[in-house]
């Protein structure tokens, strides 16, 4: 297999507010050669994910940001096509943050292989970085009981549609917050979720909270922040765990959001609230993917992919994570 | 030992902001009498603490207001003057939530006995909710390791103080923040703060705190909320601990203050937040009794009582609570 260029997109400017396409640029070059040690990688699948707008961002955080003029960073799943690598074999397939661009160049650092038989966009997804951050952000920090009520943000996405169903597997009430009808009710209908809150079909979200989650909240896990971390606060109980995963309405915000104006229910309430980052779990990557691919096979862990042709597409793609119309995890063909 | 009233001071309105004397109303009545199984207190000395002014707000929180028409709810050091009640016996010291009256009657239940040689300033203050509140917030919520950074809000404070003199004696480095150069002085000059920061004259706190918390915060005990907690969670580590005790800045606002804008740093951070009550911690409270008076009394612990005469004074000196004017434990001498 040959392929003539190396596609990149890279960063040339940070956006203020939403990302737009001047924030990129597209460059062609040629294959990258890999030397001693190292393995070239022609990608095929490219993750999007929200966490890509805080990579852009030029702030401490925990991880260093996308410099100007380098590619863009971003979870990948390709083929090994040439390697000097002892560990690595031609053909072989495997993840990592190999970026925007068709090929890639590693010293095998950060790559996993993956099973033949998974296919990429699952192996983003599902089984990958979002499966991942689903698994341990709810067991490890959420911690649910069988019994216990979990409320989950952004529920129909690629990581609370998870959280969601793993929470079902534990015994767990699970509630959701999507935005829409067709959302709302994938999750209930397709996913096993006992209730789903459509955000943008009621007047009051606290008290709909409320409503759905009597006699209380147990695990909060919170893709969203915003009004939606408010109305959860609102409604935990006595020892409560929210799970800070991410806070999509507030990275695109131009001023700085105000934070929860009732996190003194966590004191009230004797209740917690944590963030984690998924990349601190590496070690026990393999431990969640025999759980999550068991899930998946046994079909108790429903998942759908949006794919999104072609690398040049990608730019654009990265604004649906944000205007709520894509369904599931997004993916780019590249 | 014959007393011919019972004083008692009684919540008639809500405050609104800052409390006032007409909030409360001063009645007189006859002692009361101790039923079959029941003692009578003679309250010596009433704590006054901020979490009094919650219990005067009509909301749900993890203790009921206080009724309109009620004695206002408050902890309180007394002498068993009558008993009928097989484990309490007469000239007997013991502290409770008595409340805001020179008399009550009790069947026991919340009543702790304190031996004859412990002062009642102490047996509200250091040893008592204060310093149980510093003790278990600080160890089992924050649990500090040895060589870690401790920062306190409100760290002239009856609590405050006490936390970091704890955070000391476990080997950790401990910075306070606290209003004004005399405060300050305390906890460096006598109760060997590593630093103490004067937020009345800082310009931009959230600098001050990065300066004196290098490499950064692993413990933060908040007494005070609002600003406070945003210049601390701008300093956190990775794995932080955030302990929610109070929030004395917000105790008085009129319309709800904003959270912390900053709280994605839990995220970045992998750092936890979280709130407790010390009434959850009863059947530990010996422990920490023993704890608390053994650093007292060999010195490691110094501790300062404030103490206004006259139960009449109670509504008045609440408000010192709020002014910052008050040195260390606030107790009203009935």
């Amino acid at each position: 297999m040959t392929e003539p260029t190396n596609l990149q997109i890279r960063l040339v400017e940070r956006p203020v507010g939403l990302p737009s396409a001047s924030n990129f640029e597209i460059a062609e070059g040629p294959l990258p050669e890999p030397g001693p040690g190292e393995l070239l990688v022609a990608n095929r699948y490219l993750s999007l994910d929200p966490a890509m707008r805080g990579w852009m961002r030029d702030a401490r955080s925990y991880i260093p940001p996308v410099a100007i003029g380098d590619v863009m960073r971003g979870g990948t799943y390709g083929e090994v096509i040439r390697s000097n690598h002892p560990k690595f074999a031609e053909g072989e397939a495997v993840v990592g943050l190999l970026g925007w661009q068709s090929h890639a160049v590693s010293d095998g650092r950060g790559l996993t292989k993956v099973p033949g038989e998974v296919p990429g966009p699952m192996a983003l997804g599902v089984l990958g970085m979002t499966g991942l951050t689903a698994y341990f952000g709810l067991l490890d920090v959420g911690r649910p009981r069988p019994g216990e009520t979990v409320l989950v943000s952004g529920a129909a996405g690629a990581t609370g549609s998870v959280v969601g169903q793993i929470a079902k597997i534990g015994g767990c009430r699970v509630v959701g917050i999507a935005g829409g009808p067709e959302k709302c009710a994938w999750l209930t209908d397709e996913l096993g979720f006992d209730a789903a809150i459509d955000y943008k079909a009621v007047d009051d979200l606290p008290a709909e909270v409320r409503a759905a989650c009597k006699p209380g909240v147990d695990v909060f896990f919170d893709n969203v922040g915003g009004s939606h971390l408010e109305a959860a606060l609102g409604a935990i109980r006595r020892h409560a765990r929210v799970v800070i995963c991410g806070a999509i309405s507030q990275y695109n915000a131009q001023e700085a959001a105000p934070g929860p104006a009732n996190y003194l229910s966590l004191l009230v309430n004797r209740a917690r609230m944590e963030g984690f980052i998924v990349f601190d779990y590496e070690a026990r990557y393999p431990e969640a993917q025999r759980a999550l691919g068991g899930w998946v096979a046994a079909g108790k862990i429903k998942h759908r992919e949006e794919i999104v042709d072609g690398l040049r597409n990608a730019p654009a793609a990265l604004l649906r994570l944000f205007d709520g119309s894509k369904r599931g995890k997004l993916v780019v063909r590249i």
